[in-house]
């Protein structure tokens, strides 16, 4: 097995820097190159400490001789970067917003930007490995989900694929701060985020376009009715949905979980559980972690699911994503058990 | 206006500590007495150090004298102690669950005791204001409701009150930790919550019942079927219920939200807000914040609401209930503002 | 007693929206003005929600008629604003550092400016009643005390006057966030804090010159060399100060405690106490918690003091500043609980 | 080289959970049992889901074949359990407090009980491997220091040898609550610790003789009056320990840290830094970060120092001093990166 050249556009934020680590441990890649929008020409290991091990400059502009690259811009300019990797045969996986809707227009409406590479939408694939597994692996071009999405996607396709649910599905998410970037704001100063909790985005979230998307896609029978609610609460990591929806059928716990866990059989990062999970059960690890229940009294589906953010609803993707394209086992690098507590 | 004398049963957890806080400040009563199941004999301020100020010692039984008396004990042993009082004409305001619901059998089925005094369950009243003012001001004894209800029936009473939404109904609620008590437990502990969020008693709680029960009170045309998840976030106080549930009728925004201020147009403590609230508005305060508002891609309510869950979902509450109960303007020794950060 | 006016200068950090609580409470004086540098023109309720029942609109200038005013600008804009309100006969409580420090060359080297009104400085009083109440009493400008001042003079102005220890002096102070201000930085961002603690301004903070002036000025006998390190911990508000200092006599635990509460006998914020401290014990209060104990291993004295920063480390000191200065009772306005947990 | 076959004494508190973690994924032994005194017969992943992936029953004794064993017992039954281990020859790694302390009436003055095997502490090496390397080398018998221990003698350790320090010492460290153990109790209850800070163990803490041991083995010049505080911040993993000393000789910042360079230049896991360092640089890796600084005006030496209380203060120590024990490479399964923010 042939070492590979990865390089990581604009490392500087959490997602960035979570590849950096990931990247740097991962026994088949060589990270060969980080640029940044800013601290140019500063080590790595100034800037992030904790990256002090990786002997890396930030620099301008990818290096030569890189064989896969992870855009961790923000939308609009990371299509133009991944358009100018993919020239230099250079195969992207990009963790911005920009490659992820099959629809220009959709993207063009929620984003509010002209997409700059449309002609690339067709070619992209979106990167969840669970739904995708084929098609990431011929693939040139790669939309790494967002972090709402995996959790959403992955907690209620079984139940959708199955057609055991009416199409009105509610998703009410929970997560934790540095899924808002490392930018800092007044949304996530410490003392206003800190002994708190809140509902964001009731107009409609950039994230619910995709879920729509991936989940109608699973269903010919059902024309879904989506509603998406994202909270923000005190934590640095983690996500935990909590989706609901009314059953067609009579059918129990059991059944339920049976579907699920046909569906998940041989999902290397999800994993069915039988009790509520908790974010902390995945905090630093790769997995996504599905809990389906029935309310008996009203006969309604309820799943939770939880992962890690940066993880499995970022960086930890995006590696298994990498592994994928570069014909790597599945799992390489992406083995550490969750830090506890 | 007479000054009236007041005791707290079992000022030991923290609802009764918040309570000593209270009433102390309170300008129209005395706190006259205090009891615990623990630490009887020690000042309060000896295991209380915020109640240095509150000059009482912890007795095992209700000194002479008291008015009216709030019971902070654990279902089953409250009924008790609230029965022994009135029989002393002492007034009670009972903060247990044990007079909440009006069906004993559904209270024997969700607490799994035998009810001690079922005879006092017509008589008594459910302590939410803004449903039943006009028979707290007349009661002897008065049902404090649960913190999670308080936050889910002010969130929906306008919506079913109307009659403007589908029966179908979910609650999804996100509560500090202090909800859970003083008494240590893993659960509780410090390493486990912080950094953390997780769905629990997914298999029902016990405040289902008397959110059905209230909220069901509030409409003949509808039979609700009601889906309430109770999730645990990482800290203190607060709690914020994030409520959906289909439109019947093409109403808008506007016209539900006049819905919403028409309902609560008097209420000193529910405040109908445009942008969506947050717990941290509300820390400290006896104030509910409600908003209410439509997903317009699916035609779905949205309705979120939050409190103190000790303060408008406890001890607050409670005062509130007090003044109501003995002659006292409602917002009496409630005035403080939210302190934020 | 009459009613007099008073202003706020830049309401919209946390100062002064706590400055505004506490004024809106207080029975003495009415607020009648606010500015801010930002959000001019807009309700005060409307940019922080907690104060929707401050009937206030933010202004560019103090209004007519302000007896009182209170700075809560950055220094050096700080005095400017001060040295006007005084000309228009305007008592002042300047929260910035500009009128703590005596020496004004002292004060232009820690901040790095020049001082825009020096011949203010002999006026001006250190505004800590506990040590300089007469002055205070009869004083037109006052200079609030910095949050980490306040915690550990009164930590060590008792052993100091008494001259019972050692002149080196060592201050570890532990803070929460919101003394960083509402200004988000990436220092205060919440996934950089949360979960975290360092140590910060190792090569001197500005609060150590008036730590050492108002600690100097105790004694005579003994030149202080004092070393003041500063922490950032992971909580929005509070600050615990631990200080250390050989003890030059063969002094008891007791006689420690003696001279304490000879010293703050008659303080109604100061309490010195017989347990260590905590900073959940003095949330949202006015006081100051002094627990003076013996290393007897060593010999050494250990001090540990803390207090809310926004309040006794901010605006409520200030308020008990303008009680003296306008001849209310000291404590008006000041006397909520601490509110726990 | 061969794989060594290893076991968990009392798996089920969070040095337990963290050795199972980390020896989990040791590439060079076998973790083959694990006891507990609590739990027996259940899955490891059962009562610790993010175990799930570890193979293993909690069983009542340790199974047969076990080469080397890791007690983390309470102290006393820990001797017990670690004297009976090696009867059976198995070589034993305590992180309890029994075989710290080579004085046996000073681990029964601290810790109040007598000694189980106190002739077994002439063998015990104490397990800092950047002081016993050799010795831990050739040991039957490792006692695995204490987490403020660790932090507080890697900080001093250098200035202490070299002779540069006056013998006044005080460290004041700050560690997050998993210290405090899995055991659920009112210190460690959420909302007690949440948004607080406290000083404890004022009288002395029992890490305090093994601080002492080890920095005076470091001198013959000095007799070292040493003053710990500990304090419990709101936190899950992390301890900062800042200690402040009066240097002996004029003696510069760049000449204090080059002694600091020199003495840990070979060191794998002790890093001296140039800026102050933050615990978030530390969590979940095996690093201690040591930052000597001079605060100038007063010639003292400030030394900040701080770990991950769970990895280098606990479970990963044990295993790098396991590592030199079974003469594995001394890194071996400890080169995660530091997981930020």
């Amino acid at each position: 097995m042939e070492t590979m050249n990865v390089g990581i556009i604009n490392v500087t934020g959490y997602i960035g820097v979570e590849l950096a680590r990931l990247l740097w441990q991962h026994p088949g890649v060589h990270l060969v190159s980080v640029t940044g929008r800013s601290a140019v020409g500063e080590k790595l290991g100034e800037v992030f400490p904790h990256l002090a091990d990786v002997d890396l400059t930030i620099e301008s502009e990818l290096g030569e001789g890189v064989d896969l690259a992870f855009s961790a811009l923000p939308h609009a300019v990371s299509a133009e970067a991944a358009a100018a990797a993919l020239e230099h045969d250079i195969k992207v996986i990009d963790t911005s917003a920009d490659f992820r809707l099959k629809d220009v227009e959709e993207y063009q409406r929620w984003y509010k930007v002209t997409h700059p590479s449309p002609e690339l939408l067709s070619e992209a694939v979106y990167g969840l490995p669970e739904l995708h597994r084929a098609e990431i692996s011929e693939a040139r071009l790669v939309a790494n989900p967002g972090c709402y999405p995996t959790s959403a996607i992955l907690a209620l396709a079984p139940a959708i694929r199955e057609g055991i649910i009416e199409p009105d599905v509610i998703i009410d998410s929970k997560s934790g701060v540095s899924g808002a970037g490392r930018t800092p704001t007044l949304t996530t100063h410490y003392a206003e985020v800190n002994e708190n909790v809140s509902a964001y985005a009731l107009d409609g979230h950039r994230h619910l376009p995709e879920i729509v998307q991936e989940l109608q896609d699973r269903t010919e029978r059902l024309s879904l009715s989506v509603t998406f609610v994202p909270h923000l609460i005190p934590m640095t990591r983690g996500i935990l949905s909590s989706c609901y929806a009314r059953l067609r059928s009579e059918i129990g716990v059991e059944g339920i979980r049976e579907i699920y866990r046909d569906f998940y059989r041989d999902e290397p990062f999800v994993r069915v559980v039988d009790s509520p999970p908790q974010t902390k059960h995945t905090w630093g690890s790769n997995l996504c972690l599905v809990h389906p229940t029935v309310d008996r009294r009203t006969g309604r589906l309820v799943v939770i699911s939880c992962l890690d953010n940066l993880v499995k609803g970022g960086a930890g993707q995006a590696l298994q994503n990498m592994n994928l394209m570069l014909g790597f086992p599945e799992g390489m690098g992406l083995g550490g058990i969750t830090i506890y507590p």
